[in-house]
């Protein structure tokens, strides 16, 4: 994990196409609007009505569900579609852009991806992965923040083949956001990302699937905060568990046995051992 | 779990005794002066220089480490002190307090602090458990705050034998606080709280306790909620845990019955029933 060396400057650019204008699409295109990335901003998604509420809610300039015809006009495209649909929504895109365009992504996982777009797509065009770290459990552009990404992590994954023009574009726009960007691999950022993001969920999701519902009014801000992520949306979440689910079963066994060393503290009432637990774990904790 | 139903205006005080002034006791101080529910509030603790920065602090009037010359003067004292000291500290103070003296608790389990302590520690001397849900994994009066219960649970555990007087005048006061009153049996109390958060604490103290060092600049918001509770002291929670440890017990085997299907969803590629299971965690949390 590096952080860019020679991040330049992202130069202003007539038009960004996003695709996606859901929380993080919507999020992006009021930042982009609002930090002046692009003279027009389009927005691309299925539902025609929603689009238009996006554009009276003055997140896009124009929204349509043609992407070929918004790939045609786009100097840069930001796909923010659910992970189990980019790399085709690119793989189709692609052939539509000129060249020079430069095309990237924001989804949580990035091995599938990366390898099914490749760092060429079509002729003349650039596809780098990245991953923005940051969202919310919360779902639709009504929750868009242009602040959502200010002072958090990017991770731009490129390719061996990818151009070092087109990461370090892809950097300077993330940058340009307010981001702090890092460059890893794909593979790299699939297996980290397993263990502070995606096994995360797992473990707030089963959390909250055993909460007693009689006993919801006796929940205080650590149970409400331990399980806050299982509130995100059941779809997007099986996508990204299925794109990573090696490494998430990696990190999934490694929690089980912490969780086994936890239970048998507790079942032989060596609470000098559930100390040293706790202890380690609140060392953990207190890193970050 | 019911809601005192003949609940009563908390009649203010001379004179209020808070052992153990640290987050806890200290907010409880800062609240009960700020609503003028008692003319005195006497801070008892065992480090004299702690208690006079809480008294220049503006928290308490008047710091002590004479837990028994505190209980004489004291119409009602509240013990905000590690669950493992409360009830040989009640036992201590109470031949010490006057008749029609009140005693409470803030410890985090209540069966055996009420069972070793019993409703009438001494004569004329109630004693009713409590446990106001609220506080933080921060530590130290340095971080009071007197808003900390407002608007939150507390709940009240009267034993069989306890005198209805007594639990409603323990009730009115953290009803005076702001808090929301419920009353259980302290069994009933140790059952609900060991799902809602003294098992969470291990879950989350066990996704810290996996966390790569090298990944933790790649952790996000999800990762930081989902963890947050485990920076907590390991004293504390060690003694909670020893407390409660069959009911946390009970319930960390149906966790890991849970984890165990998220598991088995994974290794066996079956994403449609990984979905449910994700679904049904969600159904759980937007219960709250």
């Amino acid at each position: 994990m590096t952080q860019p060396p020679d991040c330049v400057p992202f130069s202003p650019i007539e038009t960004i196409a996003i695709v996606g204008v859901g929380l993080i699409g919507g999020s992006l295109a009021a930042a982009a609007k609002a930090k002046r990335l692009a003279r027009v901003v389009i927005g691309v998604g299925r539902n025609s009505q929603r689009l238009e509420q996006a554009r009276q809610q003055g997140l896009i300039d124009e929204g349509t569900s043609d992407l070929g015809a918004a790939a045609s006009r786009a100097d840069l495209m930001v796909f923010c579609t659910p992970v189990d649909r980019i790399a085709n929504q690119v793989r189709e895109a692609a052939p539509r852009c000129r060249p020079g365009t430069l095309i990237t992504d924001a989804g949580s996982v990035k091995g599938t991806i990366c390898q099914t777009v490749g760092a060429v797509p079509a002729s003349g065009v650039a596809f780098v992965g990245s991953h923005p770290l940051a969202g919310s459990e919360k779902q639709g552009f009504e929750f868009a923040d242009p602040r959502l990404f200010d002072g958090r992590v990017c991770v731009v994954t490129p390719q061996p083949d990818t151009c070092r023009d087109a990461t370090l574009r892809t950097a300077a726009f993330w940058n340009a956001l307010g981001m702090h960007v890092h460059e890893m691999s794909p593979e790299a950022h699939d297996q980290a990302l397993a263990e502070t993001s995606h096994l995360p969920h797992v473990v707030a999701a089963a959390m909250a699937a055993v909460l007693d519902p009689a006993h919801a009014g006796l929940t205080a801000t650590g149970f409400r905060d331990t399980t806050r992520i299982a509130g995100g949306d059941p779809d997007l979440w099986t996508a990204i568990l299925q794109a990573n689910a090696p490494a998430v079963l990696a990190g999934l066994k490694k929690y089980e046995a912490e969780l086994r060393a936890f239970h048998e503290a507790l079942d032989a009432g060596d609470f000098g051992r559930l100390r040293e637990l706790l202890a380690r774990a609140k060392t953990r904790r207190d890193l970050l």
